[in-house]
């Protein structure tokens, strides 16, 4: 865990394919730490800010040849930069918990392991972008590909959803993703915490807040 | 000068400040080219390409303190990530001579020079972006910042202008962005000339020419 000082929030980011639950957890997690009295900021990205929102667009839709890895993890950079700056840090600073629906290992997962990109070039594209901003906590939800796409391809034809492009991708691209992020958890086991999210919604939920209570709160 | 092969094309970058004659230099050298028989290509940075021109919009427009000089760098390097790919590299490959409003060296001068990131730092990003494509000849435009103000100014009232977000920084910004100009220029004798942008234009148009002629034709 990274110190930020006594009166530092924390840094929990929610990582996993489509359809895997991220939001629907997010959600469910800022509840039980509202219960305990915790300032939560929930956010996203790419996104979170106007401007990292208005890259997110350019980044989540059209066709799945509008960019190539890298210049889909160079605009992502971007965003991170402009959201890590105007909402994390300062949240973090005055003692909020962050919670995001994605953060670092999503590049790692989409445009390294998926998107055939080294890492280490990676990494150093989030050092440019947030420094030396680490997650405290990550929740990796793992659901087969294959799953959680009929997932998000439900909520698509729900609805007026437009951010498809990633969805638009094989299923082997979707498999290399889910692979990343368990490799992620293997190599980083202090900071990660892979949960099955094929499980009951209230069970996932529930092995969630167990991680965060037993990582995060001096009181186990 | 880079070997890309014997059908190779040349790439020619024109850099300088806001007024300081690029896109007017850069058509009449591309009809001076035109002229001896050479495909020529215009485009600029950022921009390029529909997804770069996308990019440069969010880059350009709106508020001073939009975006930080970071984020400006990443969301360029983007940019120039699919216009090498989709427009110069494939141009250059099939012959045509580029010419190019703005590249790198405008990354070092603005976000750099003038926007305090270190220039290794800056270089990286454009190796992420854009590998070992480099200007074989880079035209410098110079002027004094306040005179290209004055010039963009004009400009600016005269029509529907919203790319000012750069114009908007003080005159002590658009002075660094000079100096750093003339300092690459300094350390990279080989790739750049600077010439007198407040020269009449038809003295900056030969000094071009001239510049074209001694640089890249085998006959000079």
């Amino acid at each position: 865990m990274v110190d930020r000082g006594p009166t530092a929030g924390r840094f929990i980011t929610v990582e996993g394919g489509e359809g895997a639950g991220k939001s629907t957890h997010i959600r469910l997690l800022a509840a039980w730490l509202d219960g305990r009295g915790i300032e939560t900021v929930t956010t996203r990205e790419p996104g979170g800010t106007p401007g990292a929102e208005a890259i997110r667009a350019l980044i989540v839709t059209g066709a799945p040849d509008r960019w190539d890895a890298m210049t889909e993890a160079l605009l992502i950079a971007a965003a991170r930069r402009d959201h890590a700056g105007k909402v994390i840090r300062p949240a973090l600073a005055r003692g909020a918990w962050v919670l995001c629906d994605r953060f670092a290992d999503s590049t790692l997962a989409y445009q390294g392991y998926a998107g055939g990109l080294p890492l280490d070039g990676l990494a150093a594209l989030t050092r440019f972008a947030a420094g030396d901003l680490t997650p405290d906590l990550t929740i990796v939800l793992d659901l087969p590909a294959e799953a959680g796409l009929a997932r998000a391809g439900r909520r698509t034809a729900a609805g007026p959803e437009t951010e498809t492009r990633f969805e638009g991708r094989d299923l082997r691209f979707h498999e290399a993703v889910r692979d990343g992020f368990l490799d992620i958890a293997r190599k980083e086991p202090a900071r990660c915490v892979v949960v099955d999210a094929a499980a009951p919604v209230d069970d996932v939920a529930r092995r969630i807040a167990a991680a965060v209570g037993e990582r995060l709160f001096a009181d186990g």
